[in-house]
């Protein structure tokens, strides 16, 4: 199978409570591949960096298996750059400097050789760009989306017409209520599915994520943690373990779904434990898999017979 | 096995955006024991009420099997009465009156045929009044205190007196950081771990609740609904639900803790879903047993192999 991630790629300053880094890696594309790369193989990647994007982060994405031929490098202008602060309730920052340099024009042509990607993933940009990326392609058997306030409030009929060309949006809480206009999370995930996704996946940050299909209500917690030294690319990670373990699987049946929320989980509790990239940069298999366990023993329970 | 449940008994005024409804049952103590008398016998109620209270609603306990004669019912006073009224977002709400009453002077004596309950539930009152009851029992096997912040910010010595002879300490959120000065829940969860109680039960509202011992961590989300008529009481019906099961099975090993904070979300799950106590009055078994079933299918997935 093969699955396409197309988002943005990043050189980020991030401030927490824990330090400060600069100029390091981000972007929603850079999170997704990373992260599902740790559970499938045939991994195409779209974005677009500047001619200061280093070059051995680029080796880096192929040592991970992931195909970067669909990553533009600009001549001529910086990779885009953030520069965040976390407060101490890190669930609150502030935006110091956003230069979109080379991804201010992303529009991005698909390969001729990714068009028959499996499945799709896209980032969070501008709905006009998301569909168009996907009638670019020829028949994916399943197409995700992530999208934020910023387009719901500001485009929204173009964010209704993707939506219908879409399988699975991937959302947060609020931004649920925002789309749907409800109060309720099931109510608002079930008004989601009239517009088009067949799959509905809203994040709660540290209270997990819910999964909501027209049979499925399915509910995982995040796994708690003592210690969150930067949260950035938490929603990327976890669609990138979604999207992986669809991927490898190629099941996209309502129990099959559940495992691949609890991929998506397992990725995120990695992600946030450093800075930027470097808490999934390179996990062992035995943490990996010594957390899935512990996401098992944070939610399994015996039956109980009255 | 004997559960002694100790709490408030009143009569409430309640309006959320469902409607209103006036002088009906309210108080930990109703919730707690009702609640519990689903999942166990021998449940044991100390509280008291004003001469206005209604005979045949002790007649309703009683047809629970629970034994009521802890119960005062005091000749010249009224039953305490609170009346809430609940903002749009149910989780804001005002408090439009609170006549305490017969209520205010409560310093329960338990009954000498009480004094050897094995396990308790104290509901949330004066930490005074909690350690008074406690140091009357012989030897309970276990001891669930209930607090909240007006303790926490008002009597904390006497809280953590208190705490020092408690067993379990039932909590919400914001509670547990107010109490351990930490953000974060789990670390929250461990310092609180260190003021006497070897089991924490971190209630989340909408996002489920967390159980922290020194060994275990589990969660547990709150039943996903569509309608949430009327708060009030869920979380003593979670302690009710909770404490129930333990008294049935005689068995707090970690596994089964979990298992009783799945009483306890599947008897809030019930409360909720209608004003004050009518959504736990009279819960037919398949109504019961289809609810375990809602949760189990609401967070069970197949085991990931990688």
């Amino acid at each position: 199978m093969s699955l396409l991630i197309v988002g943005s790629m990043a050189l980020d300053t991030i401030e927490t409570p824990y330090g400060k880094r600069e100029y390091i890696l981000g972007g929603s594309c850079t999170y997704i591949t990373t992260s599902a790369s740790y559970l499938t193989d045939g991994i195409r990647m779209v974005g677009i960096v500047g001619y200061d994007f280093p070059k051995h982060e680029i080796e880096f994405f192929k040592s991970k298996g992931i195909d970067t031929s669909g990553v533009e490098i600009s001549s001529d202008k910086k990779t885009f750059h953030w520069h965040g602060v976390y407060h101490k309730n890190m669930n609150i920052r502030d935006s110091i400097t956003t230069d979109l340099n080379a991804f201010e024009t992303f529009d991005p042509v698909i390969p001729e050789h990714f068009r028959d990607s499996d499945f799709v993933c896209l980032g969070n940009v501008d709905p006009v760009i998301q569909k168009k990326v996907i009638t670019q392609l020829r028949k994916p058997k399943l197409t995700m989306i992530d999208t934020m306030d910023f387009w719901i409030e500001g485009k929204l009929p173009h964010l209704l017409e993707t939506l219908k060309l879409t399988d699975i949006i991937m959302i947060n809480d609020s931004e649920a209520r925002l789309l749907s206009g409800e109060d309720n999370l099931i109510v608002a995930g079930r008004k989601i599915l009239t517009m088009g996704p067949k799959i509905i996946i809203i994040k709660k940050g540290e209270h997990g994520a819910l999964l909501i299909t027209p049979d499925t209500l399915f509910s995982v917690p995040a796994l708690p943690l003592d210690k969150v030294i930067d949260p950035t690319g938490a929603g990327d990670t976890f669609a990138g373990g979604f999207m992986g373990w669809i991927n490898r699987t190629n099941d996209f049946s309502d129990d099959n779904l559940k495992m691949a929320i609890v991929c998506g989980t397992v990725m995120a509790s990695l992600i946030v434990q450093d800075f930027s990239l470097e808490g999934i940069r390179d996990i062992p298999k035995d943490v990996l898999l010594s957390r899935f366990k512990d996401i098992k023993k944070l939610t399994d329970y015996k039956d109980i017979v009255l």
